[in-house]
């Protein structure tokens, strides 16, 4: 199975890599998948080294399937890297306070099960899938752009009394977003981020690090990382 | 929307009753659902005291997916509550070692993503369709279980080398297994972890717990907690 090869390297190999041989973390990815890039965000923001392995993403249904489920599982290698490493870069976990870390656990859910999904399929309709040659959906898209509007309205409230989503530090539950809301900048669905004053300027805030930089430079940060 | 008011009630009415007046939580659930079982598994292993509001659950198409919406927000309580009262009762989270932390998220994801999709869909057809005369699907059973061997597979592995699964104690990667191990166990399905000594061992040690069996006493642990 795919996932006990990705599972077992997660813990063995990486560790082993990592602290013994000091030779940094291997991404397995491609730099389009916003899973890749959430991954590459996270390694950027502690300052890690690491190599790229480009796997190839296949076109077709499949791919979508795949490419959502590598969505998640980016979500644990980056909980995994921010913990082990939580001493050094950004933080992006807060783990002065439990309490903190409480609500910052919720609202990594919530991006993982409320604004991933209308997200998601956003990007692959408008952003993906023109790569592929694929015809956008009009109906989809209209569909998840009202569900998203009545998320984002929520984010609108929490950011009037936060400066970011679990508290007001840049933290995991921030970073989650930026692949898929990198893309949607690309779109017309960037409306729905600027029409909302305190998300707007959150959604700056956040594309604006350095990191995230980064992580979208895939000339220099994807492919020259490139393993021989 | 309705999990707006579920989170805003998770961070200002939860903190406001727990610390300012100390009447203790409030869960909206059944006792038969899986994803308020988990949440009471944790509630009774941090020994807080709680009132119960039974909430209906609707038969039909749409029931299967609030269910396992449920599901998904279940383990964002649980994680807020294992935080939030790390001090006291069963610890549950594995907050002195950074790197058990970062296993313990990766252990609780694959519960999340490659355990229960499978085991939930197994409860369902066999444990719950019954419930409401509906017919359990042979062809659905066949293939979950055929998926599900494998993933058993590789928690026999990795319970040769640990007691539970992030590490040698009980936290909440183990605890999320309990609602739908515990229905299996009333099914056919109860041999897939039979086979396996290292698996059956873990299932005999967890669903044996006291704050486990307390949760399965709904009698007792919900109708008699029931809010007037």
């Amino acid at each position: 199975m795919d996932w006990t090869k990705k599972v077992s390297r997660l813990m063995t190999n990486w560790k082993r890599e990592v602290e013994l041989r000091n030779l940094g973390y291997k991404v397995y990815g491609n730099p389009f998948s916003t899973s890749t890039r959430r991954v590459l965000a996270v390694l950027l923001e502690k300052g890690l080294s690491y190599e790229s392995i480009t796997v190839d993403l296949k076109s077709g249904e499949q791919k979508t399937e795949s490419f959502l489920s590598l969505n998640v599982k980016s979500r644990a290698i980056t909980q995994y890297i921010a913990y082990v490493h939580s001493a050094r870069g950004t933080q992006l976990l807060y783990l002065q306070s439990h309490e903190t870390m409480a609500i910052l656990t919720v609202w990594m859910e919530i991006e993982a099960h409320q604004f991933d999904p209308f997200a998601s399929k956003l990007t692959w309709e408008q952003a993906i899938k023109p790569i592929y040659g694929l015809e956008t959906d009009k109906e989809v898209v209209k569909e998840n752009e009202a569900n998203l509007e009545k998320v984002l309205d929520v984010y609108e409230k929490r950011l009037g009394k936060y400066k970011f989503l679990a508290c007001n530090t840049f933290t995991l539950a921030d970073l989650h977003h930026l692949p898929n809301i990198q893309y949607l900048l690309g779109t017309p669905t960037k409306r729905l981020f600027e029409d909302r004053p305190k998300v707007r300027k959150w959604v700056t805030e956040i594309t604006g690090r350095e990191a995230w930089k980064m992580a979208c430079d895939h000339e220099k940060y994807w492919f020259g990382k490139q393993m021989k």
